[in-house]
């Protein structure tokens, strides 16, 4: 169990503790044994193991968890280790250890369901990271959060003050070491200077099924065109509004009954959920990005 | 127990033999009181009764299932007697035999599965309609539509013979006294004119959920795309392609190791289940029309 | 805007402040007729309404919507002047003022998923009733209650003091003078005369697709069978467990590589929808109930 | 492109073909590594790949698809050179072609639905197998499966001549070397002698969503329980009545307006859909059986 900044329990639960080892590469006879052959002389135990072949570019995606204990490396040990392999198939690749939670800076502005969800999930423990601060351009919902001993940081934004204000913003996050931001119905639009910076790092939830309903009062939208199911749609944040890579998306029924305020309060239901399924592929690592396309290895 | 003209038992199962009375106008108060008095009046047992007001425009719609043998009229008998009832309320207004199946036309093409499909939820007595007549711009489905004894007709079309195709199509089906068209999968654009002949009795599925992936090759669009789900539309045809108002939608979940083939092959199944609720909601007088949205009374 | 004891404003957001008229009386002719006969006669504006016909046993239940401002009466006088309508045809019936918000009482234990889900949609006006208290076996989740200005009694319960235990919790909610009870996730099984006491007002969720896996440890069950979907119910409670009318149920998928764990936090998401949707047709009263069965208006 | 028996043409449309490497054994280090090892020592390409780890009986299940023409082998040279490495590891395994369809029976009764939905799957190339023959207990359903080329066979079975008559429809499938059998909603209990020999090889459609509602009419011990979900279940036939291991399983929403008629029609499309699915995986082997459970592997 960890303790962090602020003092909270972060607990793994169940979850062993591993090394998930991830890549991706131009796709050949040979690279699976030769992996895995590697891990086998080391005695690795793998617990979970998935691979993706992409025909359209021939290329490769693998993720493989090895039990931590079952080998003889720390990470650096890893690394310095299984760089020749690498380097031997041009693989782009990293290895994480599970047990080292990542450090999210949550952004928010006035609505509480995404957050309030996102924060119940991880003080049960199950979401495994740090939620090292919370960033909101209002102080709608300070005392939720300082309740749940996180730190608050009210940073008002407005037409004026943009590139100010996300300075500051910038300034905080790295302060706490953050490698992962969450808009959390945040509804500003970002930098595309603070996209680039943080490329597949920032997840944001869009309420439409996208691509239907891209921008401004989707609920809006789909009432005026009289869907019968709306959706939400969890995706990394990329300088194009709304068209970076999508990893979640669900529904809900509706009916000619129900009013946009119907459709809004339904929609909440789908956000909750969406984001948190995504934050949690996320924070497991089984998320890798080909183009503005996602291949989740659950 | 019906039969069609090919000789086919037309069963209605366990459905109750009612009147439909079908109304919308402007919304005001004693509007019900006023109608369900009427029906009382003359000893109508109400089987089931729906209504919805749409606020934007202050205008209410219902529908109202009345056993037939309870009610002292026939249709024409009903209608002459409820006449000074909707003229003081300026009632669009029909009334419906629920004994008397819609007389149905299906066009195709070369895909079986929404065809097959209806076919034999008709055989098995599950839509209560009359197939009236299949006609296809292809041979392909022949067989197996002559094998329920009902009459195919071939119409090819092509970029030179669109009218002339059309008004053949036109006089098959006024042949027949079709009052439903069904595009099962028929994947070409109707001429503007016949789509205002036939308007809000022509009903098509589309391979997307509308409004994402407009026009051809939706599977496409949404594989390129990256999305988690995929859907399928049951609209009524307007001259707008793609445009009309929405009948039903549903969606399946995809996910990176489905190639477009497999959209293909999943989205079938959303499309077979959506095209059948929709129709079903037609023929049981379920869908009322408000601009380009639809109330569904279900 | 009203507010609750502790100071909470309980918004109502858009809804329309109406009457509820809900009934329920042997079916026959000229019912609908009379009572929107009585409603339009003292000019009463009604903006929903919905009926059931139960078939077998020839029994019509309804509810109705009246705007309050229509009608000149109070609740007290709209009771007076319907009574005779009541008696000719025998009616269970109640009016209900949609402005007054229910009293509720939580009932909780360690999970906090549940109460957590609830109170932020409390919190944002989603759910329009007063959260009069909650009351506990633990301590676990005080404080996240009275971030919330919520009183939070601790009740310890075990095998000795049960019968003590519950007089204590019914003469605190008799103090708050409340009139639904909410299970989230207490994990007790009251009393049988505490159920008969509070019929219809006590809501459990019950977290497997009942009838499956009665009793406890149902992710354990499910694991051990091997289903491919779990679920979750919310249902009313009676003296027998898990035997109450089913108000709501979903389900999400699941497959080989879950574990009971994985069960158990996938089963919270729909345990908390399933809960906070029929805990809204509750606080809407859009529930009657028909036996064992419920009849849900939405 | 294959032509059945029948000179139906059989069709693997775009799929590439494959050998497929099935395994389970006790999990230890070094199993993957080996098994990889030995196809990239052969300069097989992998295009799919599967394992699960079962923590409970520490047992590893895997499935390897393997191009074809990327081996230097034939299936018997294959598994002559693999049986060292199955040895080592006591595996049970198998190899088999993609190429070759599977030989199907269909069981089937009165209702069409899944025969027919079935049927048009199979002669839409979306099943590659081959649909030796349908053996039915009645007539009913003769002409549309006639009307596909597809042999018919009729074994009417009653009380006194079960054995007699099952021994008749084995040796209509030992005739045709079928290796798959479905039930399509046959309604006939098999006799515990034919589900062993049979063993994994019987697939049957409930329609409930097991383990509730187990045995006869189950849509109406449904209605009677007021649930808000039906569903319906695939699965192996062992000679424990629908207790087998589950295969897939699905739902729809219902509600109090539906009576029993309207829940087995709806049952019907879950019935159709999830038997479908099911069949799918068992004829593309992503089946394995783990005692009373199934990994699924897609």
């Amino acid at each position: 169990m960890l303790v962090n900044s602020t003092g909270h329990l972060i607990d793994k639960k169940n979850m062993t503790d591993t090394y998930r080892l991830i890549f991706d590469c131009p796709d050949q006879t040979g690279l699976v044994a030769e992996v895995t052959g590697f891990i086998a002389q080391h005695s690795g135990w793998i617990t979970e193991s998935a691979q993706h072949s992409e025909e359209g570019n021939n290329w490769f995606y693998s993720r493989i968890e090895i039990k931590a204990d079952s080998l003889p490396f720390d990470m650096e040990a890893f690394a310095e280790a299984f760089q020749p392999i690498a380097d031997k198939f041009s693989m782009n690749w990293r290895i994480v250890d599970s047990r080292i939670p990542k450090k999210v800076a949550l952004f928010a502005s006035h609505a509480s369901h995404c957050l309030s969800d996102l924060l119940d999930r991880w003080r049960s423990h199950d979401l495994f990271c740090d939620f090292s601060c919370v960033i909101a351009n209002h102080d709608a919902l300070r005392r939720q959060v300082e309740c749940c001993d996180i730190p608050y940081h009210l940073v008002p934004v407005d037409k004026h003050n943009k590139p100010h204000a996300f300075n500051e913003m910038e300034k905080i996050i790295q302060g706490y070491e953050v490698d992962t931001i969450v808009l959390a119905r945040y509804m500003q639009i970002l930098p595309e200077d603070f996209c680039h910076r943080y490329s597949h790092q920032i997840i944001n939830i869009h309420h439409s099924f996208l691509p239907s309903f891209i921008g401004a009062k989707p609920y809006h939208q789909a009432f005026d065109r009289g869907v019968k199911l709306i959706g939400a749609t969890c995706h990394y944040v990329t300088e194009d509004l709304d068209e970076g890579p999508i990893i979640e998306q669900d529904i809900q029924r509706v009916n000619h009954s129900d009013k946009v305020e119907d459709l809004v309060r339904i929609g909440k239901d789908i956000e909750k959920q969406v984001l948190a399924r995504g934050l949690r592929y996320h924070l497991e690592d089984r998320i890798m990005v080909d183009g503005n396309k996602t291949i989740i290895f659950h």
